[in-house]
């Protein structure tokens, strides 16, 4: 694979957790040039974008550039396009303008998208939760609400305050506690005029438990939270039709809402369809125990965008711990192939779960055996693991100082609601049916 | 004016410097109650804007939430409107969504917008600089010259790398001064495969000096300073027409560039147009020396949309030191009405003017008798009126120390590229004239 002279040219197509770590670990060799592609010019920390949907961080706590992050890095180049094809025969990967660039290893790194299971209206009529401009556009559509509420208070009646949540989920829970800690600490002393009280939080999934990859103590502790919260819950019922005004839930309820939050599930990127490469659930690339795509020589998938296999075979879960160290791990076989050794396979080193269900609650289950903690344990562990995912995106040790610092100490809030058309509700157009039928 | 048992409702229109003083001065008093409408949720501290368009600086970095400044006066409500018409005879403001409001005493601190002196393409073609939008629509132009430039390196013949600054007031000056360290000291690091160093800042003015309002000296360095930093200054010359893709001189000279920034010149809200009242230079209200409009009892304006006089009748500049002092004023004088005492002629507590030419470059003139201070010592100056400002908004008096300490000590520079639609620029229409001949 390599150039003849020790030489070794690498795309990596996707700027997470995976395509982060893994042109990290590749910039400490010389001998290696790095094209790092991503659509965005910014890598996002993905596990805190609730707290951007929420106010609680701004949009440029969670982002950082990806050029600023390789800036000391020479042999690595950051590129701005967006990935539309990839010939793994070739090692090539084109643009959705038409640029391309060919390559000795290509690592697919392009994370995941929501997968909305062809439930009628879910794409255009909700809010999905996986990238930062969603989180902002979330954030600009919860703001509108209150204001819209604040000025004409007969829209509460039209389901102005009802915030549906699709999926019980990490980041379904995340966001319904977040958004109740919202609504209960802040809107209720910031709007004197509006019946705040009269908010709704419906948190709805298919399964009977919150947390489903959870122990059954943290199933519990999280219902527990949510319902001191206010958060009602709708387990074991399937969301059947998302539409202007209103969700549609199996068990015949229709709840008026006119901003549903879909943290149903993922599924891999478009990108993996666009190689021909076998895919598995959720479409994610199937990959050998190393992370090499079998019968494509020098390509290989890490992070969200693959289905990476344990040391059993199952199925490794879509977590940013997996992502950065599988993103690692292909640095290290890829470099193993340059120089004509062979490659590891993946041995992911289990950190546990973990989610957090408002201010000082969260689960996590530490560990490779899981061990249950909750509460303000539970939130310290958690800080912990997302230091260890801060560290290892940024250059400086004492990022996550600064991050902790900023995210948490000073608590500024930036409720700042973009003035976009984008987050406008036509209420005229978009309304509960009753209202519809007057 | 008081509705008999000493209480007074004061509604007042805008929340940037004048409005919050002024808002900030009359919730001391519980008997009043205040009514503070703004078209954005927000405050922005407006002279850190260019730093925002110049990814020094975060959007959330210079936003605060109105409703959270007010959060613990009671007595001070916020509304998001965009008021369109007042009526000085009842003291009704209407906003365009048809709201109203009706008061005891109306203070109009609605600021100012950008005059393009019927320069033709101006408003269609440039990017003013006096509101965050603008601010951050700026940014995501300039980013995205980078990027296309870096994709297809012809465009930087097409003038993808031309910045134009047309005003060498302030504004002008610190946004060419900020443009040119962010070229040299982070583009040309992070862009490996451009010829960063093609980029050209021009800055023209009508006048023959940089810095007009300040004294010789300044005008001097702030030269001086700019073309160490390689702005080129275009002095004594009009823009005659801004079109896409170049903008031309009275010189005759035309410069192809795909970004004009507009520091030309600001004058007042539209809104002082839509109360019927007197309006002087820059359609700006006419008050008296007591701030209050002459034969409109109850109604008061401040900041930038004033035409407020000095002891000597003379027009007081466009700043934000007048603007929070004069709001802050206006609340004394509407107390002093609704007490039934006569009200008090504005004396403004000059501080001095001040403007930030780059990194560690600034120039200050002091005090009543501005007293000149140039480089660091300049800085410093700076920041000490900026720590003023600040405190006068918010409520803690650790406010700057937070600031000062997340602005100037992260560094963290969030240049981060939205990925909108406007941001996007369509080569193929938008394009130099020897292209177009071409």
């Amino acid at each position: 694979m390599s150039d003849g002279n020790g030489q070794g040219h690498v795309v990596i197509v996707g700027g997470g957790f995976a395509g982060v770590g893994c042109a990290r670990a590749l910039a400490k060799h010389d001998a290696v040039r790095v094209t790092l592609i991503d659509r965005n010019n910014y890598h996002q920390f993905q596990p805190l974008l609730y707290q951007v949907a929420t106010s609680q961080l701004a949009p440029s706590d969670i982002a950082y550039s990806l050029r600023k992050l390789f800036r000391d890095r020479p042999n690595v180049d950051v590129k701005l396009a967006e990935i539309a094809a990839v010939d793994p025969a070739t090692r090539t990967v084109t643009a959705a303008d038409g640029q391309t660039w060919t390559s000795d290893a290509v690592v697919l790194a392009a994370g995941s998208r929501p997968n909305f299971f062809r439930t009628p209206g879910a794409e255009s009529d909700s809010f999905p939760l996986y990238t930062l401009d969603q989180a902002t556009r979330l954030r600009s559509r919860i703001l509108t609400l209150f204001e819209d509420a604040d000025r004409s208070p007969e829209l509460v009646d039209r389901g102005a305050l009802n915030f549906v949540v699709v999926g019980a989920g990490a980041t379904g829970v995340e966001v319904a506690g977040a958004l109740a800690d919202l609504i209960s600490d802040t809107m209720a002393l910031e709007y004197r005029d509006l019946a705040v009280s009269a908010a709704r939080i419906h948190l709805v999934d298919l399964g009977h438990v919150l947390l489903g990859p959870f122990s059954e103590g943290s199933h519990d502790y999280a219902a527990k939270v949510l319902q001191r919260k206010g958060v009602r819950t709708h387990l074991g019922v399937a969301v059947t039709a998302v539409r202007p005004g209103e969700v549609e839930l199996a068990d015949g309820t229709t709840i008026p809402t006119h901003c549903v939050i879909w943290g149903g599930g993922i599924q891999a990127a478009e990108l993996a369809g666009a190689t021909g490469l076998v895919q598995g659930r959720g479409g994610r690339l199937m990959v050998l125990p190393d992370l090499s795509v079998d019968g494509a020589p020098g390509v290989h998938a890490a992070g969200d965008v693959a289905n990476i296999p344990d040391r059993h075979g199952e199925p490794l879960p879509q977590l940013g711990s997996v992502a950065l160290q599988s993103g690692t791990w292909v640095a290290d076989n890829v470099l193993a192939d340059f120089a004509g050794k062979p490659r590891k396979a993946f041995h992911y080193h289990d950190k546990g779960i973990m989610a957090m269900i408002g201010r000082g609650a969260a689960v996590a289950e530490v560990g490779p055996h899981h061990h249950e903690l909750h509460g303000h344990i539970a939130h310290t562990a958690w800080l912990g693991v997302h230091a260890g995912l801060m560290t290892g995106v940024r250059n400086r040790v004492d990022a996550f100082l600064a991050w902790g610092w900023d995210a948490f100490s000073s608590g500024r809030g930036p409720q700042v609601l973009d003035r976009s058309d984008a987050a406008r509700i036509d209420w005229e157009h978009e309304q509960a049916p009753e209202s519809a039928v007057a």
